[in-house]
């Protein structure tokens, strides 16, 4: 099996996994509980959140755990809203964000805040001065993701962070789910960010797990009222044993990552370079300005599911765009933003590799698809 | 370690970690995902579901998985609110529901909704009779636990239910959290009752990992926006192993469930009959009418985190009532709503047991519990 679908979920890390199984065999108090099994969880979870703080270079008390990056992304959306909706109404998102940012901001809109989407260029980049036209006196959030996930497209978090220095009424949310390893962590947690998302289960951690950091002195209405845990702010039984897994993972993908994107960039490059030679193919991802490990395509009057399912029966896992959108035979909601021709967007699939990849799995890659080339290219006229 | 603290929070299930450990290892797929690993993982989530539907005695598409008992809660108060906003306001819970109801609903009334509390009896059973009183012709939901977590009494869920048959435009919601495989499932999920919540933790099951029973066409707004996984209705990759996971820990706790409350009743009624015979003791929680699990007591002038200390000395874990609020150093909020004086209701411990605990432990308890008492009871005055 050649697995290049790791922008839709990574395989868990053998020792993140077993991680998870000693916290969870070892580990059976409930942190908030009185007793000594208490105090011992309480202990791990604080450990894990000092690693996962140091890791990203921010405060222990700026880490929050949730259960995902969708999880991340409406609470940060909606807690802003319900926050500050006695100071503005007025939110700002571009249009190229993940769904768990663009439903939620539709959601905000049927209740009464108004959205904005900032548009972006042909090559899949918001545009600061079009972004900045947007912003209004009662606008209280913006969100841009860092990396866009079905393109790869680096986002200006730090023209944006310089755009907003001076507007502090205004917070700011980073959606860095498919940026964290793939890009350095200093270019999307800048001083003017205030919220950033994570989700485990894209860097080899467990699923249902996800980290928001909540920059100090920053509030946020709580989407899970309960019982008080994190500090009041994210109410549920910690998962302890998802959590100590988690800061393992960050630890590991972001030991050497400079080194690993090196490698991640050099297989995208090979299979770049093979494939803009071959006249059917549009290549969507660039190199320069996009993330090392995605590689977005399509070849010329055939549908992405037909390009998936060719690779599929040589074992090889590539995607039509994001696994959110694949099963609703949608084109790729980032093309369309991008004004790539309806007929051009439906043919889009993405590689999205990992340092786990290695150049004899590129090659036998190539080799698949220039005969899949060769075939689709007679029944695509 | 002598551990009677299963209403905080249960141990994993070796068996039920081997799944997750096998899922987590074996099927990597993001059941979004179109081809084939995506195929997989969909098949698995759907057994998942179906299994859990028939153990539940519901369809497996009103099935909905969350991340835990806090998350369920909060959907379904908050779904239901927003949902049915355009036709009322009001919302009833009872006075001893868990934080994850009560704060939700007090949250709901920051945002414009009438939310009004049924009252218990001294005994901890929400009154119908004044419950009745409070319906309003906007009153769009109720909700009522089946269990209380503090005391462990059964709430009259069939009488509600009786209550509401000619009222269909009224919601109602159980949360189970501390029910299931407590009392059979068909006193808690009768006809009437629109919304059913789960928690995986409270039944050997991970960490992470709810599950919601809404039953068909009863309708709810999302409260995670997204790509659109569980129908639409609650977004984020869905966490297949905990599901699989959860899936095993249900089939287990519901079989052989009655031998299994047999044997929790007949460890409780030998520590009841014991405490009973000593004059400084009072029994909250009592035989008839509250789970085989749950005995909450208290030592009259001892605080109960002292006794809850002084056990742990002895390597026996048990509880000052509800681990959500026993950091807190506040009088359990559902001895407060029975009347009890402040002064006794700050002694309360609360002891949970499991069909895992023994009869030998349950002696050493008592041996460990007489020794306690002697010495406290100097102290006490």
């Amino acid at each position: 099996m050649i697995y290049l679908d790791n922008s839709a979920t990574t395989a868990i890390d053998p020792q993140v996994l077993r991680t998870y199984m000693d916290v969870a065999t070892k580990m059976m108090g409930n942190p908030s509980s009185l007793h000594a099994l208490g105090t011992t969880a309480t202990r791990l979870l604080d450990a894990s959140r000092r690693q996962i703080a140091e890791l990203l270079g921010v405060g222990q008390h700026e880490i929050f755990f949730t259960s995902g990056g969708t999880e991340g992304d409406n609470w940060v959306l909606k807690g802003v809203a319900f926050e500050k909706r006695p100071y503005g109404k007025h939110i700002i998102i571009s249009s190229i964000e993940h769904p768990a940012v663009k439903n939620t901001a539709e959601w905000l809109a049927t209740q009464g805040f108004d959205v904005d989407f900032a548009p972006v260029s042909t090559d899949g980049f918001v545009k600061i001065d079009e972004l900045k036209k947007l912003i209004r006196e009662d606008t209280i959030l913006i969100s841009v993701m860092a990396v866009n996930n079905e393109v790869g497209s680096i986002q200006p978090i730090n023209e944006i962070s310089e755009l907003l220095k001076d507007k502090p009424t205004i917070s700011f949310h980073v959606d860095a789910v498919q940026a964290i390893g793939k890009i350095p962590v200093s270019e999307f947690m800048t001083d003017i960010v205030d919220f950033v998302t994570l989700s485990a289960h894209k860097f080899h951690g467990p699923r249902g797990v996800g980290i928001v950091v909540v920059k100090s002195g920053k509030r946020l209405t709580p989407l899970l009222h309960g019982g008080g845990q994190e500090m009041n702010r994210r109410s549920t039984t910690e998962n302890l044993a998802g959590i100590a897994a988690t800061s393992k993972a960050l630890r590991f993908v972001l030991t050497d990552d400079e080194a690993k994107r090196n490698k991640v960039h050099a297989m995208k490059q090979i299979i770049f370079d093979e494939l803009k030679q071959h006249k059917k193919v549009i290549l969507f991802s660039k190199m320069d300005g996009f993330v090392p490990n995605i590689l977005t395509f399509g070849i010329r009057g055939v549908r992405g599911e037909v390009v998936v399912h060719a690779f599929e029966k040589h074992d090889i896992y590539i995607s039509t765009t994001s696994a959110c959108s694949s099963k609703k035979n949608a084109a790729a909601s980032t093309l369309v933003a991008m004004n790539t021709p309806s007929k051009l967007a439906t043919s889009a699939v993405r590689i999205s590799l990992d340092a786990t990849n290695n150049m004899a799995e590129i090659e036998q890659f190539l080799t698949v698809f220039r005969q899949i080339y060769q075939e689709l290219e007679k029944v695509s006229g």
